[in-house]
């Protein structure tokens, strides 16, 4: 196994040793394409559907990088996290193929669907209040208490170098290079393995985040130049609430061409039109890239754009725009 | 081009022929899986989706072997056909794919989602009322109106033969042979279609039927030995309304092994749950194939099952679980 000891450290070698790695635990997922929202965009756009992944979310290719990476002496208490969602169950899902134990720390306002899936792949869940403190504090009693292995959600090089294994897959699976690639920034793992895969393998593509108006401090840390934290920003994407950390702020401002950023109501549109037209179901927390696309013409006009589509656990009974 | 008389005539060579008349204008849709149904069921189900294809159906593969095997004075008046909705939108694909004109007679009920798509493809829209004979009646006036070559939703070997290649990317798609196919039942065409294809290719392979309750005319004929055809039966599964016609029982009653049927409930619930754990949007009219399976285990469970998802052209606006 490679040294993941810092972000600075992961080469394009990472990448290829976790893909290989987490290839028996996850899925080659298809890269889909809708007419309609290429005309609508008028650009030329390849989505990665991670929401047709295992556990539904790309964030169970880190999960199992992890996991798996892990020797049988660091496995014997299990892992732990925090976690809005999908990282909990992608942990309890990685945990659970190799027969270990797994503690979460989720915001008790936590979409139903993302605890239930968590429950069902054999995670066990302590809530905590919905903002950084809390979390952070809650955390700090269970892995005290469970001895487990720390797996952060995104602030962690092995997260990052399975992240990384989507956008090589995207490489593949289109035709021809592309002229840039979009993703949800969040906490930034997806965003830093998009990075890391891209500018080895396809230096030329340009990659742009995208990221709800009323999370932006992934915005404001770029056009500053450090990180700014927000505490429990609120925003329907509620996996993009997190902040940048330093390893994924190594990426961000390394590699990322552009942070664009959509309303609310910009967002539950472009989720929409992608239910209606793409006809995947995805997350809110997914809409950002297209919203954006569609607000900045002069930046993806007439381009081919690869779109990550990063999970698809959402609660069918609380649709926003009904 | 072969002969297209006759159903009775149709051979796995039609298919292959049509397979490459259509290939440029068709997806090779993705086929998917999700452990939780496999779970749920008992049965391992490959889903081929054909909510992915263009104009967001199936239908799209008949439409287009019909409208691209006719010579250029079959085509001088353009295409006329009566549908639903999926046929109708797709042959308005593939007659602006070929820039011919296309007539389509729908009901006034048909989802304004599929009125908006035929409107967007080109094609010219007369309303009907929601029944067999008002929309023969309707039908009847516009193509001696317009002079416009028939094509029938299903009842026109050209489209069987069309529909047929369906089953032939799901055979060359799943990893080992398939102990069934399960598709829904309406007018037949994609039952009959795979009919053609896995009695030929995969004789082995079981060919099942699902129907709901509320329109269980295909049922009861099967039961019967002959034909029978109700009127206007009541279902969300709008596409699943229309009767048998000869070529169509043609291959029901000589190829399919059973038909089951689901209650509008049972409809619901599959529908519900494929879109929360396959993470796709797919019609109510695609549900039936895993309500019959989830309610005759003594049929499916153990066995390797194809199930074809067949459109997914849905008024996000009026989910049925809402």
């Amino acid at each position: 196994m490679l040294d993941y000891t810092t972000a600075e450290g992961l080469t394009i070698e990472h990448m290829r040793e976790a893909h290989e790695r987490i290839k028996p635990y996850i899925n080659r997922t298809p890269v889909l394409r809708s007419q309609y929202l290429n005309d609508l965009t008028g650009a030329d756009i390849y989505f990665k559907c991670e929401n047709f992944q295992e556990a539904g979310a790309f964030k169970v290719r880190g999960a199992c990088n992890a996991v798996f990476g892990l020797t049988d002496e660091q496995a014997r208490n299990g892992v732990c996290t925090h976690s809005s969602g999908n990282h909990a169950l992608s942990l309890s899902y990685a945990a659970g193929r190799r027969g270990i134990p797994c503690n979460v720390v989720m915001p008790r306002t936590a979409p139903q669907a993302k605890k239930d899936a968590v429950k069902r792949y054999g995670g066990t869940i302590t809530e905590c209040e919905p903002s950084t403190t809390s979390r952070e504090a809650s955390f700090a009693e269970v892995q005290a208490r469970t001895g487990g292995e720390f797996v952060h959600p995104y602030n962690d090089p092995r997260v990052i170098a399975g992240q990384a294994t989507c956008s090589a897959e995207l490489l593949e699976q289109v035709d021809g290079p592309l002229d840039a690639v979009v993703a949800p920034i969040g906490g930034g793992g997806m965003i830093s393995g998009t990075c890391l895969t891209i500018s080895n393998l396809a230096p030329n593509t340009k990659i742009y985040a995208a990221e709800p108006e009323q999370a932006d401090d992934a915005y404001r840390s770029f056009k500053a130049g450090h990180i700014i934290a927000d505490d429990a920003p609120e925003t329907i994407a509620d996996g993009l609430k997190v902040p940048l950390k330093e390893n994924t702020w190594h990426f961000v401002s390394h590699f990322v061409t552009d942070i664009h950023t959509a309303s609310e109501q910009e967002i539950i549109d472009a989720m929409k039109i992608t239910w209606k037209y793409l006809r995947i179901v995805m997350e809110p927390s997914c809409a950002p890239p297209l919203a954006t696309i569609l607000k900045n013409p002069e930046v993806f006009k007439g381009k081919r754009v690869g779109v990550i589509v990063t999970g698809g656990n959402v609660d069918l009974d609380k649709l926003p725009w009904l």
